[in-house]
C-alpha cells in the first residue's frame, strides 16, 4: 500500500494574496481530494525570522486560517492545525538535533542566502540554523510519504530525507523517507509587474473588498508600448492581462486579445472587464470568509479539533521513537 | 520572598560511585532540607554524546534513581523526575533556540574541549552544540532561583542567565536569572590514586557488595615509600587512607596514623580496618537499595508522580511563555 499521507505547512505571514492562492492553496485543494493531508500553520517557524517582534503571529495565524477555510481547505477532508499546539514537533526536533551534523545545516543553500537577504534582521541564531531540523520533524512526525515542494525547497527536503535515513540507520526503521511531490508554482505577477509579494506592496489580497480589488486592477501597468489609446496593443506585454486573464472566460479572452491588438478597446475599459472577472471569481470565497470571520469560535474549534488529531498521530510516532531509541 | 527553588540534573551514566556520592548526592541531601528541589535524570542530555548507542540509557536511569533513593533523596521532600517525561523542556528548548546566537554556543569553553577529549565520538552534531540551550530550558522552565554548580560549570550557567535575560528583554519579565550555588566538590580518589571515575575502572560503586568493596580497598595503593612492613609509613602519601579515612572514627583515625608512622601496623591490616569502616558506612544504604530494587513498581511510581508534578510546574511556566511571545 502506498503511503498516501501528505504534510504541508505555511508560515503565518498574515492575509494571503493571489500569489498564495495560485502557488499553494489551489494545489492543496487538489491534494486533499487524493491524499490524507495534514496542513499546519507553522508559527514556530515564524520565530526563526520574527523572534524580535512576535506581536503579529497570532493574528496572522487567524487570518491565514480564515483564508484556508474560505477557499476550500476542508476540515472534514484534511487535518488543519497549528504547529505550536502539537508539542511532539518540539520533542522530535530535540531528538533529531542530536543526530544531525552541524555541517548539513551550514551547507544548506538557503541558510547563507537568507542571512544575506534579510540583513535588517539578526539571523545568526541557533534556531535559524536549525530550521531544517524542525522542518524534518514537522514532516516525519506524521510519517508523511510525500511533501509538496517547489524546486527551490528540494535541498530542504533532501536534509529531511537524510535525517530520516540516519535515524533509521541508528535506531531501526521508523520513518519513511518522504518523497517530493514537485509542484509547479506559477509566477503570479503583482500590480507593478514584479512577483506578487506582500513586502513589495503589489499584492491583491484574498480578503480585501471588491472595491479595493477593482481599484488595484485599475492601477496596474498595461502595455508600455501602447502610449496612446489609438495605438494597437499587445496583451503579452500587458501586466494587467498577465495577472487577470485566467479569470476571464475563454470567449472573453479571445475577444479582448483581438480588440487590444486592433486598438478597438482601450486599457481602462479592458481592465474594468478584467477587474469584474476577478471580483466575480473571488466573490463566493469572500462571502464565505466574512461568514467565518463573524464566527471566530467555529474557526477556533476547527483548529482545536485538528490540533488534537495531529497530537494523536504525532503521539503514536513518538511512542515508536521512544521505543526505538530505547528510552 | 526569596526564590527557594533549585533545579539540578544528573546524566544517567549507570551505577553511581563514591565520587558521585561525595560530589553530588551528599550536597543534594543538604539542599533538599532547605530548598524546594527538582532533581532530574537528564536522559535527553545523554543523547548529546551517546546518540550512537543508546542501549544503556534506560537501565542507567533506573540504576541511578535507585542510588538516589537509597541514599536519601526523598520524594516527599523533592520532585524527582525524568527529563524526557516532561515535554515542556523540549518546547522551551525550541523557543529559546530562536533567540540564542550561535556565537554564544561556539564560544562555550567546554564545547571545543569535549570535542577534543572525546575524539572517538563524532560530536559535531547540532544537538551537542545546543547543549547549553537545553540546559537553560531545564533550569528556567521551573523558574529556579539557584542552581548548584561546580566552578567548571559556571560558563554554562552564565549562558543560561544570558538566555533568560534575552528572553525577558524581548518578551517581558518571565524568568528569574538563576544564581549559582557554588558547590565545593571534593576530589575523591579512586583505587589507583587518580580521580575516581567509572571510565578509569578505579571506582567503588555505591551498589556493589561488601565483599567487592573489601577486595577493592585491599587492592589500593598505600605509601609507596614504605616498601617493607618494618618501615615507618606516612598516611598523607597513602592513597587508601586518603579515600577511606573519612569513614573512620576520629579515634580510630588518630590510632592508625600513629601506628602507621611508627610501623606498628602493616598496610594489609590497616586497609582491612579501613575497608570495614567503609563497608559499615555503606551498609544501611545498600540494604535500602536492595529493598528498592526488589520493588521496581515503587520506583517507577515515584518517577511517575515526580514527572507529573514537574509537568505541572513546567506547564505553568509554558503558559506564561506562550502569553509572553503572544502565541
Amino acid at each position: 500500500m502506498k503511503n498516501k499521507r501528505i504534510v504541508s505547512g505555511m508560515r503565518p505571514t498574515g492575509k494571503l494574496h493571489l500569489g498564495h492562492f495560485h502557488g499553494v492553496l489551489s494545489n492543496w485543494l487538489e491534494l486533499q481530494e487524493e491524499f490524507e493531508c495534514f496542513f499546519f500553520a507553522a508559527d514556530w517557524h515564524s520565530l526563526t525570522t520574527e523572534y524580535a517582534d512576535t506581536s503579529g503571529i497570532r493574528e496572522s495565524t487567524r487570518e491565514m486560517l480564515l483564508d484556508w477555510l474560505a477557499f476550500g481547505i476542508d476540515p472534514e477532508k484534511s487535518t488543519i492545525f497549528c504547529q505550536s499546539l502539537v508539542p511532539q514537533h518540539a520533542e522530535l526536533n530535540l531528538i533529531l538535533s542530536m543526530i544531525t551534523p552541524v555541517s548539513w545545516l551550514e551547507r544548506n543553500p538557503t541558510y547563507k542566502e537568507m542571512q544575506e537577504n534579510l540583513q535588517t534582521k539578526d539571523l545568526s541564531t541557533f534556531g535559524f540554523l536549525g530550521y531544517p531540523v524542525l522542518m524534518a520533524s514537522d514532516i516525519i512526525v506524521y510519517k508523511a510519504g510525500r511533501v509538496p515542494v517547489g524546486h527551490d525547497q528540494l535541498p530542504h527536503l533532501e536534509i529531511t530525507r537524510e535525517i530520516a535515513r540516519r535515524f533509521n540507520h541508528l535506531y531501526g526503521e521508523v520513518f519513511p523517507e518522504p518523497e517530493a511531490l514537485l509542484t509547479e508554482t506559477p509566477k503570479v505577477l503583482g500590480l507593478d509587474g514584479r512577483k506578487m509579494s506582500k513586502s513589495y506592496g503589489n499584492a491583491i489580497f484574498l480578503s480585501e473588498t471588491a472595491d479595493e480589488t477593482r481599484k488595484k486592477v485599475m492601477s496596474m501597468v498595461t502595455d508600455v508600448k501602447r502610449p496612446r489609446r489609438t495605438d494597437p496593443g499587445e496583451p503579452d506585454r500587458c501586466v494587467a492581462y498577465s495577472l487577470n486573464s485566467i479569470y476571464l472566460s475563454e470567449e472573453k479572452r479571445t475577444e479582448i486579445v483581438a480588440a487590444c491588438r486592433t486598438a478597438q478597446i482601450g486599457c481602462v475599459e479592458c481592465k474594468r472587464a478584467q477587474a469584474e472577472a476577478l471580483v466575480e471569481f473571488l466573490a463566493p470565497f469572500r462571502a464565505k470568509r466574512e461568514e467565518l470571520a463573524a464566527h471566530p469560535d467555529r474557526v477556533e474549534a476547527i483548529m482545536d479539533v485538528g490540533s488534537r488529531k495531529a497530537q494523536e498521530e504525532a503521539g503514536k510516532t513518538m511512542r515508536e521513537v521512544r521505543e526505538a531509541i530505547r528510552f
